[in-house]
Order: C-alpha cells, then sequence, then structure tokens
C-alpha cells in the first residue's frame, strides 16, 4: 500500500530535519515555509513544493505544522489561504509548533467542525534530536488518531500520548517549566562557586554524582564553563515557552511564583541583547546581580 | 600498627550509624552526644563513652563531629568543656555539619593556632547515605590533612576534596542551593500538570525521559503523586541550609533570586506546620497558591 503523502508546513532549524525524516520513510512530501529558499532544499531531497499552506493542504492525507508561535500556528490552519481552506475531509493535522494549550484545543474544534482529526505534537531535544530523530513528543488528542498519526511520528522520533487535544501542549508547558528552573539553579550554583572562592569545575562534579543531579547540569555545565552560550535553545524561545506555561497557570488559577521568577530574568538577558545565546547565558544575568563586578554587556 | 581512636560528637539520625561505621572499620571509638541514651546504643557495638566534648578529645587521635548547625559546631569545639580544651597537638578534627563556610574557616584557624588540623566535610545522601555508607563527602582543607583523612571518610562514604577550609561548606550550599530549585520545579510542573487538567503522572514520565531529567523527579516525583512526604530530608533543615547559602552569597557580594524566593516558600510551609515534612512537600504551598482551593494546612 503506498504510504500517505504528508504536507509539512516550517522548515525551519527543527522541521528541515523532520520533513527529511519523513522523506526518507518513504513519505510522498508537500513542502511549503515562508522563505522559499528553504523548500528548494527539501525539493533535492525528492519532496514537491507547495505554493502556500492551502495548496499544501489539498495535495495531501496528512499536514505536519512545525512554526514558532500561537499566532502562526492560527494564521498557517485558518487564514483565508490557509490549511483549512484547502483540506479534504478526514485529512489528518499536526501540529508540532509549541503553542498554548488553549489555541491548540480551539483550532483542534475548527478541524473537528471540519471533519478532520487533528493532535497537538510539541517536542523536545532541540537541533540534535531533530536530526537524529529522537525527539520527545507529547501528543495530545484522541487514542485512535493517536494510533493514525504513530507511524509517522516514530520516524521523528519518540511519542508518547498525554490526554486530550491540548494535553500534549500543557505537558510541555510543565517541561519548560522544569527546564527553566533547573537553568537557574545552576546559574546560582555556578555564580555562588566562583564568587565565594570555591571551583566551579568541582561544584559541577560533586553536585553530578548526587541528589542534585540534572540533565541540564550534566549537559550544558561543562560549556557554561567555556563560556561557551552558543545556542542550543534560544534564550528568546524559552522565554516564549514560559509566557505560554503562565498565561496556561493563570488560566487554570494557579500561580508558579518559580517560573515567574526566570521569566523576568529572561528578560532582562533579552533587553541586553543576549536573546539569540543558549538559554543557559542565564547566567550572565545572575552574575551581574554581584556587587563585585558592574552589570556586564552580553558579551558571549 | 593499631588504628588511631576516633572520638564521635552527635549520634543523632546521621552520626550514629557514621560512627558505627566507623567501629567496624577497626577504629577505637570514644563516642559523646549531648542524650546520654544515645551513646548507650553505640556501647553495646563496643564504643566507649565519653562524658564531654573535652573528655572525648583528650582521649581520641582524630575527633569527627556531626551536629545541627554554626552554633552547635562552634559550643562543641570552643566552649569551656570542648574539643580545643582537650585536644593533645596534632589531633585532627573533621566536622561533618553542613554549617556556614565562615564559621568553618574560623574555628578551622582558632584549630590550627593550637597545632590541630582541621576540614570541613559536609555530606550528602541523608540517612539512606549514612546507613549505607554512600555518602558524598564535601570536603575543605590542605591536601595532606585530606590524605591523613581519607581512610576515615572512606568509611562513610566517597570523599572528594573541593579546595582549602570551608570550600567543603561552600559546595554544600551551592548543593543546596540546586536541590531547593529543583524541588520548587518539581511542585511548579506538578502543580501545573493537575490544575490545567494534564495527568502528573504522565508528566513525571516524559520529564525524567528529556532534557528535564533531575535525581529529584526520579526518586521524588513518584512518592509526591502518592502524597507521601515522609522524610527523607525535612523542610526545616533544608531552610536551615538556604540560610546559611544565602548569608554565603550575601558575604560574598552576590545575590540568589532563586534561592530566596524558596527560602520564603519554606517560611510559609514552616508556618503551616510543615517543617517535619520532607522538603518536597513544598508542593503543598505552590497548590495552596491556586484560586482553586482556599490555602490548605499541611495534612501529609
Amino acid at each position: 500500500m503506498a504510504k500517505e503523502t504528508v504536507g509539512f508546513i516550517g522548515l525551519g532549524i527543527m522541521g528541515a530535519p523532520m520533513a527529511g525524516h519523513l522523506l526518507r520513510g518513504g513519505h510522498p512530501l508537500v513542502a511549503f515555509n515562508r522563505t522559499a529558499s528553504k523548500i528548494a532544499a527539501l525539493v533535492t531531497q525528492g519532496a514537491q513544493a507547495g505554493n502556500s499552506a492551502r495548496d499544501v493542504a489539498a495535495r495531501s492525507d496528512v499536514v505536519v505544522s512545525m512554526v514558532a508561535d500561537s499566532p502562526d500556528v492560527e494564521h498557517v490552519y485558518l487564514a483565508t489561504d490557509g490549511v483549512l481552506s484547502g483540506a479534504r475531509q478526514g485529512t489528518l493535522f499536526i501540529d508540532m509548533s509549541t503553542i498554548s494549550p488553549a489555541v491548540a484545543v480551539r483550532i483542534g474544534k475548527v478541524a473537528a467542525q471540519q471533519g478532520c482529526p487533528m493532535l497537538d505534537a510539541p517536542v523536545s531535544g532541540g537541533d540534535v534530536g531533530a536530526r537524529n530523530a529522537s525527539l520527545s513528543i507529547m501528543v495530545g488528542g484522541a487514542p485512535e488518531v493517536f494510533e493514525r498519526a504513530r507511524p509517522i511520528l516514530e520516524l521523528m522520533g519518540k511519542p508518547i500520548l498525554c490526554g486530550p487535544s491540548g494535553a500534549g501542549q500543557t505537558v510541555k508547558a510543565c517541561n519548560q517549566t522544569v527546564t527553566a528552573l533547573h537553568i537557574l539553579a545552576m546559574a546560582e550554583a555556578l555564580t555562588l562557586a566562583s564568587e565565594a572562592g570555591a571551583d566551579p569545575a568541582i561544584v559541577l562534579k560533586v553536585l553530578g554524582g548526587g541528589y542534585a543531579q540534572s540533565r541540564i547540569l550534566d549537559v550544558r555545565g561543562p560549556r557554561v564553563l567555556q563560556r561557551d552560550f552558543a545556542p542550543g535553545f534560544k534564550a528568546r524561545l524559552h522565554r516564549k515557552d514560559l509566557r505560554i506555561a503562565l498565561e496556561t497557570a493563570s488560566a487554570a488559577g494557579c500561580s508558579l511564583p518559580g517560573a515567574s521568577l526566570v521569566a523576568s530574568l529572561f528578560d532582562a538577558l533579552l533587553k541586553q541583547g543576549g536573546g539569540e545565546l543558549d538559554h543557559s547565558a542565564l547566567i550572565m544575568i545572575i552574575q551581574s546581580l554581584s556587587a563585585r563586578r558592574p552589570a556586564a554587556p552580553c558579551d558571549g
């Protein structure tokens, strides 16, 4: 049986390698991106070029989207030349962007009214995970829709059904809350160590072997010691994800004082021009709070 | 060659099993504790009973102390009937309590003036680590003193030389800063999940397999889901350790906004009577910030 044709919208640092895995998995692929040069790169790998989100949807059995933020996803699906204006009934939509759970639920409802099942399926694992097809994929939606999507998702990583529509985005918001506080923990510990006269490299070694261990300390700690803030995961995107987490918390009636604090500290980093650096550059803000040195501009 | 006689001061939930390991390691042991019944338990294992810190020091080649806080250590070493009033020149002091790095340095200087080398050697790993002789031991002091102490320390866990006098306590303060923020991260993520309608158990599973992983999520997360707040590590002791971290930071001229926030939240937990619960009970404070439920007294 011929494999389903996949329309892929959003060919950035994440989307391009993910689309490549679907192509190599045997799926005919119709690719679209606002910047046309990125479509050409996929065409050389065997994809067909789409002219618009609408055009992609009209030519596909499954539409996968991987764009930046909630308004981008709304535009891709709901605009005049968007996915919903072109899709046949029964076309499966998989949005892998990280957006607001509430927006994911709303677009999913509009899609359902048109007879198109939809999953929210944000990922973690970064550009490395995208290239290695080792992404963690947090999926919200109906179980039978998840089963239909599973072979496609497994070409890009490890899908886990988290609950109904929006649950994938909610779990992603939890994930980004935790990583934000782990980044802050690392920043404060390494700053305390160096300011109080202990060797930060020894702190990393001791903490990594005990109850204070985290994946972020293991992976990012050594690079922070080298002042290597090449992303990785950009500070401005983590700030965006914290906005989603805080808005989701607020809508649910709960407060996240730690996530709020890290959001404010990321704001300071962004104001100093550090938004394109890895999120671990947050340590520069903690260091700038030290009385021993004046607030330093981001020189990473 | 006969093994050195060790005087052990402080036979609490940590000290008692640590002293037991030294006894079974072949060291004659003189035990002292303010509560005499705890001395008797060690005597049944073969220890001799000491009458005071001074008496213990006079009868020992090495003094190990494991008490609660900076003032306790000052009393044990500097009081009229304290260790320094009884020790011979050359007696080795190892303080394994978690106290202020500044106090550790100060007592170390007084000891040095009397010809007694001293190490600060706080531990992590809790009562389980103490019983299993698997503690991480963060040591500050001179390298040759560390080498002299190493065989004794290795009977209780894994010693790591962190730097000069006080460095062990500074690294411990970094450790407690990180674990405090990891506890907060877990509390906020699990609260967001349940309030926003996602399954906290799935959040733990997904986060533990990715970039958000931490030892605390792995070890404590499942118990938090069961509302099991039996310590473990008591909230009031973590609050004490954060006071040390914040005072050390302040003295070094740096600010730790995250550690300050967690300290305030622990204060709220303590005020509600949760000080004897595991530090992961901090989630009750985050939950009490939710608009959906009134602030609940600690019922764990």
